[in-house]
């Protein structure tokens, strides 16, 4: 797509031009730098990202003891995912050497986390909903101290998160402190489906950084991982029914056992992130068959897939039910994008069936996708399809298919008009491997923007930043996503009064800094803010919450 | 220096321009990839980095048992630091999911490490020898199973890393694997200060982001750490004794407690790795005013420290009393880089000074870090310098002085001719911020390169890549140092003749692209070897191991 090559490539030569001229590669110039200290003396505005839905604060210090215990009570209080939750949030607060059995007083030593119901159950939907008290014990306030209250263990999981933020380290005091207590937080997200896509078929990225992106992405309370795991580049996935198919992986080491599989959703589940897969079909489905040559029409025709066998209906379904196990989330994502037939009319025995059967290419676009979805809905699953099924056969498509729009905006409006569900991830402000496009268009990206009627508006479950994987691998592929993931992540769970806002510069942009440079203490490779194009390096020296 | 900034800029441009039309910003494109699976087939590759000094291997595969366990034998086996270390590795070396209990026979399932001493001291020199047999038990070998034998703990740590990259999953068999077994390695390195510069000023790094550099280094046996705290632009570490030097950060949360700095000094001593710290004085120093402008000539003269005062010298003693503590290593720099006296000559009370002690400023550079450098060695300490205070004067330095050369080559071959100790960073081939550096120029830059009497040899105690932070911040830092830090590394450990090759791309190269996958692997953001800028993202799709 020529035009889309050169808008990427001007405004990166030009900036770049820009950029080389202002790099010193000396061993450093002087620079008058400013020093931004008034972090939260300022209570106006509030650290917490995303920002909670409701939330009332004072203007008290409280300090946080070292030795913060947790009290799990209720009818959820043996969740382990709990307590292995408040383990990590302890190594995030707490430094290392922070002295235990210490004898002073502290405002804060027990964090209570009371959980009404013990099952943990990751389904769409979940009650994510939390209550958060923080007040110094000498308030006289019934509670004191620190307390979550949520009704599932996945709620107390986003209470832990903010909780988390809410407490600084201080440099003078060393002591954790919390500022602008006492806190009163009730929140719950606005849209139940947050995701972010990540492609490891263009780039393999091993487990380890799967899991890295994961727990980035709890910070954000982002919730669906949309795992985009094969495409026509490769086939890493193990599929126990078809064990050639992972031939199609670019080396034998860049591959996903199950096993790799289920301790992902488990990690994933730990967090109260749901994981989604997808078996993106008739398209982009070309590694398919490196292990199986019989799934491609010819050798010259290798995409996409065979529509006269049942032999490809076999193996689509065998992956689903292999895929089934192992992911529990209940909504399955098919694919169905950017497919071009061409050759389906080029290859012999594929236009003699298109003749018996009385079918066009787009007709048989039509009846690959809606038997796939059977397929799937017979195994119990939702599917989604990416909105050119949606473009090209509209209400012909099940009607339990989500419809994910993404080619740009005014789709999910069509969408839901004719009873389907949607997923918002326009391309034009929520593909992150577009280097152009800035944090405030992610942020600003209203996901029911020309949904005039508000009976509708429950049909669009959320929406999803997409991490395509051509120019993403393990050396890029955090500094791509974060932090611009995190500005959709709060247009995804606060309020619309919250992020609909005209100055972000005042209101936004100093939280969003703050958060960016949170996720950098957490290890996480967040780029600059304030560069021009994403994932570029800081353009000169300075502070974290001024870049 | 606008020709160094031309010099980058304008293939940057080009490059660029090149790399803007061979990126899709689609949901992808179609491209044939190639899928290379022969990794370990051709025995005569060896994927160990850096390449031990001393090995033989056969061409038999051993499986390595899940359930490895770890015996500690000789006088070292009560070591923490080892223990320690076998757990690390256990967790890299198998799949968190790995089948523990399985009644399955494996050929190796003890590690056995034998440490013959128990004196965990790390200085400069140590022992870091360290021979490993990996055997299978039908051999009929006395040994049997994998041992290494160490001197010291060090040792051990080494050979624990060399044992790590012998094993690898089979994706086929799901188990570890040894590949061309029966291994024999005899390991020791060539030089004994292999450094990596980290500039934590430039841009802030969290601890945790630093723990991680520290933990890589261990990867690729990189065993001393230069942390180039502060310098003009921020001064973020604590000093006791003159509590307002960090009022210089650029803010309350970009600093570094002296808890802090004990926690990494603790954390690289346990992968057996140095810190040297770094005071830069007279130079590189304006952030030192702002807590204490009295250290500044004047408001307009706030670079070298005014060199008039018994107060500036208090406070460098102090500084370096205080660091003392925190950093054992016996080697400490004192910068003195990149003097700039214009200012000392126009600020009256220290030409005033300068007349009276009949000094030119030329002079008083020379007497200021003399003056320096024998508070340091009062402090029992080898003062390392950047080589301007050589190039200036010379002879005059005291002769425990390690000389840092960095300006070019040719400078250690000079020092060392006087009996001075030398370190090699020359920038045109080891500064990792130089983005048009590639790997093979990394590799091939030879420290004792212009040494010819061979006596002088051992006065070049090393070399180092060095990271300056202007535009290396947490997103960026790791993927502008891997891999080509990595490339430097087996230039320092391997020995000259392995690493003195004509043909990188066959040699060498299958090698590091498999050294760099295997970084990745381990959560590393190591870059692609093959482009032409360092830390660029991949050009487009493929296989870890052809980028």
């Amino acid at each position: 797509m020529p035009s889309t090559k050169l808008r990427n490539c001007i405004p990166t030569l030009l900036l770049l031009f820009l950029f080389c001229f202002l790099v010193s590669t000396s061993h450093g110039r002087r620079i008058r730098v400013t020093r931004n200290s008034t972090y939260h003396s300022d209570n106006s505005i509030v650290y917490l990202w995303p920002l909670p839905k409701h939330f009332t604060h004072g203007d008290q210090t409280l300090s946080v003891s070292p030795d913060l215990s947790l009290s799990l009570q209720g009818v959820g209080s043996n969740s382990s995912v709990v307590q292995e939750a408040f383990e990590r949030y302890r190594d995030l607060i707490f430094k290392s050497w922070a002295q235990v059995g210490s004898t002073s007083e502290y405002d804060v030593s027990t964090l209570t986390v009371l959980v009404s119901s013990d099952d943990e159950t990751l389904q769409f939907g979940v009650d994510e909903s939390y209550i958060l008290y923080l007040d110094g014990k000498q308030s006289g306030s019934i509670v004191g101290g620190a307390t979550i209250e949520a009704n599932t263990v996945y709620g107390a999981l986003r209470g832990l998160e903010t909780f988390s933020q809410l407490c600084v380290f201080n440099y003078d005091t060393k002591a954790v402190e919390v500022y602008n207590a006492p806190w009163y937080i009730q929140d719950e997200p606005r849209f139940a489906f947050r995701g972010l896509l990540l492609d490891t078929s263009r780039h393999y990225l091993p487990v380890k950084v799967i899991k890295e992106v994961i727990e980035a992405m709890s910070y954000t309370k982002l919730n669906v991982l949309h795992w985009h795991i094969i495409d026509e580049e490769a086939f890493p996935l193990e599929v126990p029914s078809y064990p050639k198919l992972w031939k199609g992986s670019y080396s034998k080491q860049e591959r996903y056992a199950v096993e790799d599989a289920y301790d992902i959703v488990d990690f994933a589940k730990k967090r109260g992130i749901h994981v989604m897969a997808e078996t993106d079909v008739p398209g982009h489905a070309e590694s398919w068959g490196v292990g199986y040559p019989d799934l491609w029409p010819s050798e010259n025709c290798t995409e996409p897939l065979d529509i006269t066998k049942d032999f490809t209906f076999e193996v689509i379904s065998s992956i689903l039910s292999d895929m089934r196990k192992i992911f529990p989330f209940g909504i399955f994502h098919l694919g169905g994008d950017e497919v071009n037939t061409d050759c389906w009319n080029n290859t012999a025995h594929v236009k003699e069936w298109l003749t018996n059967h009385n079918m066009t290419t787009k007709d048989a676009y039509q009846y690959f996708v809606l038997k796939v979805q059977q397929i799937a809905i017979d195994l119990n699953l939702i599917p989604v399809n990416w909105e050119e099924t949606f473009d090209n056969f509209g209400e012909k498509l099940n009607p339990l298919t989500v419809v994910h729009n993404w080619l740009g905006p005014g789709v999910c409006p069509k969408a839901v008009e004719k009873g389907f569900k949607c997923i918002v991830s326009n391309q034009g402000v929520w593909y992150l491997d577009h280097l152009d496009v800035p944090w405030e268009k992610f942020y600003t990206s209203e996901p029911l923007e020309g949904i005039n009627n508000t009976d509708h508006h429950k049909l669009v479950l959320g929406g999803e930043v997409c991490m395509w994987g051509e120019t993403a691998d393990t050396s890029d592929v955090q500094q791509t996503i974060w932090p611009r993931a995190a500005a959709a992540a709060e247009k995804l769970w606060s309020p619309l009064e919250a992020t609909t806002v005209n100055n972000l510069n005042q209101t936004i942009l100093p939280r969003f800094q703050y958060f960016r440079c949170l996720l950098n203490n957490r290890g996480i490779a967040a780029a600059p803010v304030t560069n021009f194009y994403a994932r570029r390096p800081p353009t000169g020296v300075g502070s974290c919450f001024e870049q």
